[in-house]
């Protein structure tokens, strides 16, 4: 595989354009991480306007957070735009299985749009998949867990079904592309006991597929190496200190992360 | 009284899902705390999927903060829901006084709704007292700070009116239920420069009420004796800083909050 | 000019109350420097509201960043009343050029209200100022940077025009009032590696001006220098460590920053 830590000196260089339709819980960490990676963050969910501002940005992410009546048109005026300009769309069905509306839309979206990236937790991915699933909220639960073989089973097919790649971010992190799938583990348990680090990733997977050139594949082990290895370094510096502290070195991590850094920590087994 | 301490390895153990309607203003920190605590934040204001949310959720907290004709109706749903499922049900009244809007919406949600505990500074909880009131905002105006007994008296009348626990949260913080008060002398004065301390607090009972059994005074001074508690640690170890480390050192400190540091540092009394 | 420092102490005594219409990716940053420097923030937005919350300020700051329908109305609204009031109005014209969605929102605050500060980057007053401009989100373009002189002609025919102070906040940081130029020399390139600084000194005018007299000029050199100041010492602090530590060295050193720390680091030249 590719340098993996190449795309992070092709986004400090480039500065490409990220448009955000997001949730309001987590938008303002994703802001500062989409600037600590080299990206430049744009969130904007006006009908009126997102058309344009998917037409100014390198890439578009749609995240599901905190989904209501009045974002679900422009999501998809947003990302017909993006399939339209063959820019990377990013999908993060946040909460997908813990109500009709949410997941109705969720449907709505896949069926009509063409995602580059879906990247959920294993329950989302589950629900997606037609599979059962007991999502709790926003978060995963943990009756949920499969092993490493059934997970790389259930993305793949589902990869290969909505043709992109699919992501499932965890304890181990699973990537596939219907025919391939990288198992990542990096990462560290702190990072579940944030808010919106699973949005986090989704922004940088947005980053990261935007200076891609379609190799979205190896975008996405990217941007999931960036998360967890920035784990790894918050949590060996302050991790002791608590929940605070460590989400600052999260941030201070990733935006001193390099080449070197992912290339010395990575954890990657091709399954 | 029950050693307080044991919920929050109550709440460590169950990691209850509370539901919030809340405001734009203080979200992050309210799910991050929420995290810190051992509970499981999710945020969902759509009208079409708040019964849903709630129906899945341990508890569930409203509040006003950036109060807005579209998330009202679903306040209300929501609220019914929780009602209907006997789970604790949390209000924050924010800036109640400052607007006939805030105030008739306050009047309604209270009219139509059984809360568990209502918490607001002293301006609000006067306000919904039908006390005159001065608010500045949504914080407390220095008009309006009376007396402890005369505190005391104010809460315990509105507590027996409205059948519920009624937290004052100020320089001293009052909980009340009717016919017991409790004033508790801990927290710092640092506390109340940063923006959303008093959100952080309702945020924590609806943790501490989701595994109180009903016992919702008892859960309240536990909620409110960690926000005081982690106040005091975060001011001594980083204080002096600035108000940007005081923040970082009140997330770790919640984090870190167990049974030996609130009995250890709790001042409580009861009037 | 008189001593800009004395403003902080002003704003500490008198604690003024700014009213925010603004946007969910920057608004938590702005409360917190709010308090930071001494004001009361109160963010609000709904209709049946503003009008009321506005009359409760002393000034208002509009800020356009996550434009939407709902909310422009009321911004409409909101300062009306603050020119009626005759408090301070600041406008933060977040991203125009974007889309014409947002030029036209900003076309019409402009020609139906009185501001008494307008902030933005290069673009975003280029684009006012109906020169071409490349805005780029609601980051500055780098094709749109002049020359300083450029940037003092531009700045003072907008002030001219619009009977307000121009601010321009990039590298060097342009405050005009139709005669007068001042030029600011503070700052760190890192402030535009985090998101909503520009936010943040938008909030700053709010609460300079507030304590003003209507010095509205001499107001927004004292924001601008407090935002620069605080930005020299948060790179000199930990500005090394990364992103996460440099936005909380931030907040420390708005909320340390005095007369003495104005008036030992200030850059300024009128041009």
């Amino acid at each position: 595989m590719k340098k993996i830590g190449h795309f992070i000196a092709d986004i400090r260089e480039q500065n490409p354009l990220v448009h955000h339709i997001t949730n309001y819980v987590t938008v303002n960490d994703c802001a500062n991480v989409m600037l600590a990676i080299g990206g430049s963050p744009v969130m904007a969910d006006e009908i009126k306007e997102v058309a344009a501002i998917t037409g100014l940005a390198s890439s578009l992410v749609i995240n599901m957070g905190t989904l209501n009546e009045r974002t679900v048109p422009a999501m998809m005026l947003a990302g017909k735009t993006a399939n339209q300009k063959n820019i990377p769309l990013i999908f993060d069905p946040v909460g997908v299985g813990a109500s009709s509306f949410r997941n109705q839309i969720a449907e709505e979206l896949i069926k009509n749009l063409s995602f580059s990236i879906i990247r959920g937790n294993i329950s989302e991915i589950k629900f997606i998949a037609g599979l059962g699933s007991q999502t709790k909220g926003v978060d995963a639960s943990t009756n949920d867990w499969l092993s490493e073989s059934d997970t790389q089973v259930i993305a793949n097919q589902l990869a290969s079904k909505l043709k992109c790649i699919i992501v499932i971010t965890g304890k181990i992190d699973i990537i596939a592309d219907g025919t391939r799938t990288i198992a990542i583990h990096n990462g560290h348990p702190m990072l579940s006991q944030l808010t919106g680090t699973g949005c986090m990733c989704s922004s940088l997977l947005g980053a990261f597929s935007s200076v891609a050139n379609e190799n979205y594949f190896e975008a996405a082990v990217g941007a999931i190496l960036t998360m967890g290895i920035a784990g790894e370094f918050a949590y060996e510096n302050v991790g002791q200190d608590g929940n605070g502290s460590f989400r600052i070195a999260l941030h201070d991590a990733i935006s001193q992360m390099d080449d070197h850094m992912i290339e010395d920590r990575r954890k990657i087994y091709e399954l």
